[in-house]
Order: C-alpha cells, then sequence, then structure tokens
C-alpha cells in the first residue's frame, strides 16, 4: 500500500556535542518518508528551492521513495538551525528560515490519487486541512503538529484532528493541547478533540498509545493504553527526526498490514521507537539511508527482549 | 523467605491537589514492609518516638510484619512535612523533623538473625553498613539512597554500593552518582561502582533494570537492560512512599522465589510497579492497608497487558 506524506523537505544545521553538520538534509516528511520506505511505497509533496541538488532527491530516490510531488520553487529550501546540548533531550532553535516553504501550496500529482495512507506532517493545519480535502478517498489519515500551531493556530488545528484516524505528538504537546498535566486526562481530552487514536511520544522512554474499543479499567473514556519502550542508547548523535522517523516506522508499518487491528497498533509502535532509534545514531538522514531490513528486524526482537517477560532468556 | 529491611517509620504530613493529611504513618521502611508482606515475610528495624502509638503499630502487625525491630525512644517520631503541585513527580520539602531518629543506632533481634533478605531502606550509608557488616550470612542486599548521602556522604555511600546485589535509585539520582547525563552511561557507572545489579525508577515512564550476564549490544560494559512500565494513572492522590513500595513490590517477589533468575528479575520490577500504582491511589500508606492479593495479580496481568504485544488482544 501506498502512503502519501505531505511536509517539510529541507536543509537542517545542526550542533551536538558529537558533531556540527551544516545544510543536511532534513525535514519532517524527508525523515518520514526514509523510516517508512523500509515498510511500504511512499510517495511525497513538498516544495524545494534552487540549493536542492540532484544528489538530495537522490537520497529519496534510492529509498524507492516517489518525488514527483517535489515541487521546485525559485529560492532556497527551508532551512533550520539548531543545537542540542545537556542530554539532547531539547533542541534549542537558532534559526528557521522558511524560505519556498513560507509560500507552499501543497499540489497533488493525479498519480498520487490513489494513496490509500494520508499522513500530514507537521506543517500548517490549513494546508493539511487542504490537502485531507483533496484525497476524500484514502483509508487512514495519520497527522503531527507542533506547540506553534496548538499556542496560535488552534481552530485551524482542530478542524484537522476531527479528521485524524492517528494523532501523533509529545507529552509536552499533549499537555498544551489539554491543559492537563496529568497523562491520562491529557490523553482523554486530545481524543475528544476528535483523533480517533493517540500515540504520545516520551523520547527516551518510549511511547504510549491508546486504541480500540477496551476501555481502560476505572476510567472507562479512553482506550486501553499501550506502552512502547525506547531503546537505551548511549550515544545519540543527532536526534533531530527521531519523532518523524518514529512516525515513519508506525506508520509505514501499518500501510504494510491488512487491516489495523490493536496488534498492528502495538507492533507498530515497536516498529516506530526501532526506526527512531536508528535514526538518533548518525546526523540527518545518514543512518536511515544505510540501515538494512535485517538490522531493523533485529531491534525489533530486541525491542521485545528489553521489554516482555518471557523473551529471549 | 524473610526479607529484613531497616529504615525510617515516620509520620508524614502531605499536601497534595487531592487534599491534606496531618501525622499519617510513613517512611521507607514502613511503605515497603507494607509492599512487600504481600510476597513473604518481613521484618522491621527501625526506632519511633514515644507519639507512635498501638495503633500505628497495628498497621504493620495486621499484615503479618514482624515488629520486635522496632525500638522506642523517649521524644518524637521521625516527622516529614512536604507538599506536591502540578503534576505531582516532585514533591517539596517543607520539614525534616529527625527527632528520634538523629540518634538511631540499628540493633538486630537475635529472631532477625536467620533473615535471608536484607534491605537496606534510604538512611545513613554510615549505618546501612554497619547493619550489612552484622548480617554476614544473608543471601542476598538490596539497597536504596537519596541525593543528600550522595552529595555529602559519598565515602560512606561507595562503602556500601560495593556490598548491594541490587541497587534501587531513580534518574536523578543516577545522574548525580556518575556524573554522566545518559541514562545507559550513567548506568554502566554506577554498576562499576560495586552494585552486581540496578534498578532505575523513571516515576510516571516506568523503570530500566540492569541484571544478568547478557550484554548490551554494542556496549559490551553493561548487562542487558530491561524496561518495566508504569500504568498510566488518571489520579495521584499521594506519590509519598511510591518508590518505597516499588521496593517492596520488587524485592518482595524476589524473595518468595527459590533462585533469583533474569525472569524473576524482570517479573520482580513488573510486581515493583504494581505496588508503586496502588501505593499512590491513597493517602500514606491506606491503599496498602486494603489492596488484595487477587487485586495485585490482576494489576500484574494489566502491566503484561499494556507492555507485551500479543497479550489481552
Amino acid at each position: 500500500m501506498s502512503i502519501l506524506v505531505v511536509g517539510s523537505v529541507a536543509f537542517d544545521s545542526i550542533e551536538t556535542p558529537y558533531g556540527k553538520v551544516d545544510h543536511c538534509l532534513g525535514g519532517a516528511a524527508t525523515h518520514f518518508s526514509m523510516a517508512a520506505s523500509y515498510f511500504t511505497d511512499v510517495r511525497v509533496i513538498a516544495v524545494v528551492g534552487e540549493d536542492f541538488l540532484p544528489k538530495h532527491e537522490a537520497v529519496l530516490t534510492a529509498r524507492g521513495i516517489d518525488t514527483r510531488g517535489l515541487e521546485r520553487a525559485p529560492g532556497l529550501s527551508f532551512h533550520w538551525t539548531g543545537s542540542y546540548a545537556g542530554t539532547l533531550n531539547e533542541a534549542q532553535t537558532l534559526g528557521t528560515d522558511l524560505n519556498v516553504f513560507e509560500k507552499f501550496e501543497p499540489k497533488i500529482p493525479e498519480a498520487y490519487q490513489d494513496s490509500e495512507y494520508l499522513f500530514l506532517a507537521n506543517i500548517d493545519p490549513v494546508l493539511q486541512a487542504r490537502v485531507r480535502s483533496q484525497m476524500p478517498k484514502v483509508k487512514m489519515v495519520c497527522g503531527d503538529t507542533m506547540n506553534y500551531w496548538i499556542a496560535d493556530h488552534r481552530a485551524n488545528l482542530e478542524v484537522v484532528l476531527c479528521e485524524l484516524d492517528v494523532l501523533l505528538i509529545n507529552d509536552g504537546e499533549a499537555r498544551m493541547l489539554s491543559g492537563e498535566q496529568n497523562a491520562v486526562r491529557a490523553a482523554e481530552k486530545v481524543l475528544a478533540l476528535g483523533p480517533k487514536s493517540l500515540v504520545v511520544k516520551h523520547g527516551e522512554y518510549g511511547a504510549t498509545g491508546f486504541f480500540g474499543a477496551h476501555s481502560f479499567p476505572g476510567l472507562g473514556k479512553i482506550p486501553m493504553p499501550f506502552r512502547a519502550p525506547a531503546l537505551p542508547l548511549a550515544e545519540v548523535v543527532d536526534p533531530t527526526g527521531a519523532g518523524d522517523s518514529f512516525a515513519g516506522g508506525f506508520y509505514g508499518y501499518i500501510a504494510s498490514q491488512p487491516k489495523l487491528t490493536p496488534e498492528v497498533f502495538r507492533t507498530a509502535m515497536f516498529y516506530g521507537g526501532v526506526m527512531g532509534s536508528f535514526a538518533v545514531e548518525k546526523f540527518g538522514t545518514e543512518r536511515l539511508q544505510g540501515v538494512t531490513r535485517e538490522e531493523i528486524d533485529a531491534r525489533f526482537q530486541l525491542f521485545r527482549e528489553i521489554s516482555h517477560l518471557d523473551f529471549g532468556l
């Protein structure tokens, strides 16, 4: 099955305790696509500038990603500059140059119309909604957002939330969107805004998913939670794109399965963690360019081994 | 098998968003004993003051806890005053009155000498070491500590760490003890200080254990980690004693088993989380006074259900 992803294809300049890179290939749609490409066909819609060269596109096409939806515009590509210190849990943004992204107006190529899975990466919710309405026949819609849209574009965001089968956000975004500090109450309120299910990412502590009809004992208003681990890592070289890589592994696995069952949802959360754990091992997309399906499956088994009582003993 | 625990039996005055209690029964040895008592025999060594009444002791003896090691001293019992706000993740200490605890000199009753498991709750490491040396024949030693001892009594603490089969600490303590921000490197350094295995508690995100000969791929210096979940809770009424209740469930389960295997260690981490999740549902020891073994086992199954890919579907 094909996933259509709309989001940013960009350049990142990043500094971490492990080094510094200038203008490496990045962007939410890039990281998502690279991770998802190990599971299913991926088609990308984004805008890039004149600095986006054939060698950059080749990173995507080498993974079989369909780039016919990459629009070229005069000017420079979206460029983000950031640095990480300490625990590498949070980026400090030093610069955001929207460049050609500022006037991004997603256009869906005819060849993409039969995509069955839609991923709305973190962009203006007005654009997310517009893309969604142009793809009325998709089987499933999954999306991401961030603090900026939650704080200042809430009404537009709420339109999108109602359309989502799965919303993927982090702890801070869940608290901000719900106004609740408690994680369970926050999930309850976020789900009340419309998404059919929810995955909340906890960085180095994994993720919690809320899916299915099973209600949670003593609460009854939210689906049964599922806790997926993250791999303890001694070296996090570059956390940029970890969340998008999680989303790619998660949604890519779902799109590769005939039906979204509770078991598929749970397994997808594990694959999300797996792809996130690879992504941070090197700068930019480097690790996800070189990983093999065998390494992915070995790491999936490792995720089971570190979280299941009777596995691998 | 019997666990001998040495630590504080105290009174706590606590304020949380759910209410306020004055002088409820608390202390690390109390919470630990209550939780462990559902799995094995527990014997407690502590000092209490004249304000410790028969009704307080009855809370312990009702759970079959052996209180012959409770020493009475003139004056008042150890009293802690604290409050929680926001996410209830961290207590603000408003007062610590050591009272009779200041001159605590643990004495081990003859009847306790055949205890096979020793738990050194969070007290002065000099006392922990003294108790440990008076129990040379125990099969296993497990211990806790806190930031105060790590910062200002490090040399004494290091003597104790060498004696431990399992050290139970939280994230902040692991970082402080190791000087490392990264969780894996922190675990590596803490284990290098002497404990044979390590459990690092993450509050609402569960715990990570490091146990056994299996080395961790790509690192080699630390045992394979194991991630145990915490239960997402909509209401945390009083987090006081959650960590001690975790320790009680964890060590109580281990003491109830014939041998400490990787499977027992993992299962013990789940039972630790289970007892911690009950403890926070009411103020003080109230919830652990009333819980049943059936509820404990049902919640253990719930912990599997929320973390295992193929369980309960």
